[in-house]
């Protein structure tokens, strides 16, 4: 049995392991005031050419999105997102649990837009009767998309123009940061993307850790009294060291990009094979996750030797069906695959 | 100045006010435990022929919602609305607040489609990870909706029969309940509406009370401790007897039923007044909400005169113009109206 | 059956009844914008003598106590509050609802002590871990308290002082403002309240309404989208003028002041008959609440006749008894509770 | 410096880490299904002899007591805790941010006694106005305590008798649970637990693991999705082979419990050393935790080689000191200590 199921399928990246290992004998201090978050933080903020960001290591995406959002909103504001947002999706309601609402725009590819965006919000500006609506506080985009796609740096430009026309914070979800960062046609860096938004954070859970992801608040937004935001949100590490030791080994030497790098190759490497044999795509997917419309005999049939995501139905005969490569992602499995195709 | 711009520009009908005035000396328990209210849930249970029916008083829509859905919901599940739903677009986010998302289907004319909320539910049973979704906790629709439409009892029945095979609760919003019975076509009475859902309310602040709802949970359907539920929602009024003695002269000798009868002449007497102007409307709807299309400057020659609310854009030039009747509606404001177009 | 239970066991003050009946059919527009509010702000904030005042209308103590808490409160911080404080007791968790911990500070006689204040947020600031506590944002009183006692212009004051050092909002429950402001031996009035805290809430519900408090935000700190924060909450009325109307009526001619001081001479009477039979009290009570020790067979014996409320245990064989007076109570009732002593 | 902080200062056990490092090449399914944490709850539900147990795992107490107690509780419940309970005291308002207070009992020693709960909850069920309090839902207390202090068999006993008669459910805090169960004089078995609660959880953070608890639900007590409620909570690990493999470790040939009579042997030789020097002792505890009175410059002396944590104030001249043992203090720590007395 091979996986293409996710991209959390696996263990630490050897390198990962390795810091933890080497460094576990040290004592430190709790709740990420250790010698190895600090590292990691300063090593983050070199990346993201930040001198202002402020960095806190929370342990899962929707812990984060929960958390982060919930700090940035005030009790009446809701988060915008695109309708297949994450965490409007496939997070258990966790941003309604903190009191907050999704509110929706349609998606196109998995990518808001500009001018839906802009529209919205003139529409809610405009609304005499907004008072009684669910105000706007924030804007949340998924970089890549749940759908596998990359904004350009322009779109990303155009949004958080729209955002700071209306004094409104833009957070980019990056579960799968690196995964976009590395795609063919990707024109948006680290950098460029800590100044064309409030918050973001670095997955690492999908990206060679065995759980973390790096919040960067830029320029100078950290909310207040985020750490006890944390605590109170069940979001704390007591040893915090766990996440901060992963996320230097990832930032030490270009490990994140270049592990990144590893899963958009073989992702490529895997699309060529199904569009050999005839395969279409439902969606142009640049990043690791390949959507693939296939039959469903041979659904059936491969299901047997592979594990992979049945996505939905793309008609009556044919069902989409997600493969994602990773970091860890074998040669051994692409030619597995190969075969059984 | 006129107005048709609501349902609650006015006060309280004169008999609801006699009954306050005559009833006002009268030592009372406090929290509903009162003569009135007692009076009115007996007089309520006979209209709704429901022996088993447990009934509340609170005091206004939004809290009404907020209180009712999260009685009835599991704290990992949501409540699912035709996306035009009163919880979904005008109560800032009340249910959200308590927790829970709001899982849109598309509206048609403002109502659920049975089969729309049919293959959603088909869709999350069917799906493997549906554990990281929201569960369907129950389903919500308005009687009439927010744009004035009605189910018929087929529709109703339908969309019952979905709830009960998914073994979902149905809830049905009546804060314009009488307009929904009284309203030409409408086949839905009272005692049938109380057999094909498991909670409603029947609005009174839009229907003669100067505040009030009473919500019915049908055939024993009543959440345990509702009581405290409505206190810790701020839905419990001390002075129960307010909403009780209001209730009581609604329903003594079918006040309530005449008076939304008023409305709805008032409203087929000014939905021909545009008619004979050659007006359009935007929905047709045989409530006592309107929805007139009218040019942008008539709006602005109209608008000096009377109140009424600017719903949306119909085109570049025309704008939706949503005129209410409602139990107060007079033939004077009428006359000044057609005298005005 | 006469009754003492409570201060809501009557209906409307005859005038505030009048006001309603008298304004009846006048058209307002909705939500708090109609002109009986505006008459009523203007009023009260006249009787408070604060210019920038803010005055929003709700309906009743426990829904005004967790909207303007939550209002008040960053999502990490809790309110500060004597352990016998209503919030704490008996709003069925309504403040906790919200997401905020009721933080406890021993009561004196129902007070919060200025010392006891002081140390605890003394303790809280130096504490090295205070970042993993919930981090106290408000400051509850109850004015006069849950057991009828009143707080001195000075106690305020030092109260006052010290949020103000600490940069902490206090909030004034007034749900008995008016019998607290009547009461022998006060020094508080309503500037000097308005002055000395940054909110505090009119009771209309015990004092001659039928449902209603009035919020006072004082000298400029309403917190940013009130409104909407009652919509979310369920605590925005529809038809504000219900409210509106009885607070003009109130606040016209000393009404409410008259009514109050009512209710305090017949406090007073009561103390007096039952002082002369010999019976104990529990609390030196100032106010319309007096709280009477009573043997256990006397007790069964009076429950025939009279309500009041079995506040708790005594000692083995008494048991402390409420008896409540208010605007309502007349020289009847208090003549067939002497006969019964 | 040597540190005595706490007992998360250090990595992972070797053993723990081992199998880490030992598993890490395997490919998993993700969220909990993978192979490691079948074996580990396997392994669990044998050391507690507990056929019927439902087990998961989470990241760290905070977030297990806030997602384990919300799970437990309707929404108009509250968890009844000893008022030095951790969730009263230092997670940031994490319960009440689910909406549910704490209500609190006096500590004894950090303990809970049999005789106040069945007080309390005999109080709350003769009140005739509990109907507008929170209701007591689910009793929670620590094993060991905040305080260091262990329940006898027989008073864990007497709770849960409490607990059954009146239908609540009882949940241990066991953040350091396998410190308790090693403590001399400890007369509870991990069965005998489970036996005599409905829920518990054993920390893994605080003995061995690098994060990680494992909530049992004993004797079929798991409450209906609480996968879901996990997710919706942030409270889901994506990889959950991160804690399957920890507690696989951990319950291998009983290295739980090896490694937690460590730190007792630890603390017994380090309570030694500090009676020798005349030191007396806040609180007598029989576990991991030692609470030292030291005078204030023998603090300021011992803190510039040792951390440890001011508790609070003794007297004017003295602290109240903590010092921590863990599975990790080693003997030259200890020494170190020693010379430094």
């Amino acid at each position: 049995m091979i996986s293409f199921e996710n991209d959390y399928n696996n263990g630490a990246h050897p390198k990962v392991l390795q810091r933890l290992v080497e460094t576990n004998e040290e004592r430190t201090l709790p709740y990420g005031a250790d010698q190895f978050c600090e590292s990691a933080k300063a090593k983050i903020m070199a990346a993201c050419d930040d001198e202002d960001a402020v960095i806190f290591f929370l342990t899962g995406g929707t812990q984060t999105n929960a958390t982060v959002i919930d700090s940035l909103l005030s009790q009446y504001e809701g988060v915008v997102a695109a309708d297949s947002g994450h965490i409007n999706v496939h997070e258990a309601g966790a941003i309604e649990f903190t009191g907050h609402k999704v509110i929706t725009l349609p998606g196109h590819g998995g990518k808001m837009r500009a001018e839906d965006l802009d529209k919205y919000l003139e529409g809610f500006n405009n609304d005499e009767n907004n008072a009684h609506s669910v105000f706007p506080g924030l804007v949340y985009i998924t970089l890549p998309t749940e759908l596998g796609t990359i904004y350009s740096a322009a779109e990303l430009d155009a949004i958080y123009r729209i955002c700071r026309r209306n004094n409104i914070p833009l957070y980019v979800d990056g579960a799968r940061l690196g995964y976009g960062l590395a795609a063919d046609g990707n024109d948006i860096t680290l950098p460029y993307l800590a100044r064309h938004c409030d918050a973001f954070y670095i997955g690492g859970t999908k990206a060679g850790a065995l759980c973390g992801e790096a919040v960067v608040f830029t320029h100078g937004n950290a909310p207040r009294n985020f750490f006890t935001i944390q605590k109170q949100h069940g979001a704390l590490m007591a040893k915090g060291r766990l996440l901060g030791a992963q996320f230097d080994a990832l930032f030490t030497d270009g490990l994140y990009f270049d592990i990144s790098r590893h899963a958009i190759d073989m992702a490529k490497r895997m699309r060529m094979m199904f569009e050999k044999k005839g395969y279409r795509f439902w969606i142009d997917s640049p990043t690791n996750q390949q959507f693939v419309i296939i039959g469903n005999d041979d659904v059936e049939r491969l299901s047997r030797d592979v594990l992979f995501t049945h996505w939905g139905k793309a008609d009556e005969s044919h069902t989409v069906c997600r493969f994602v490569t990773s970091w860890a992602t074998t040669e051994a499995e692409l030619e597995q695959l190969q075969s059984l195709l």
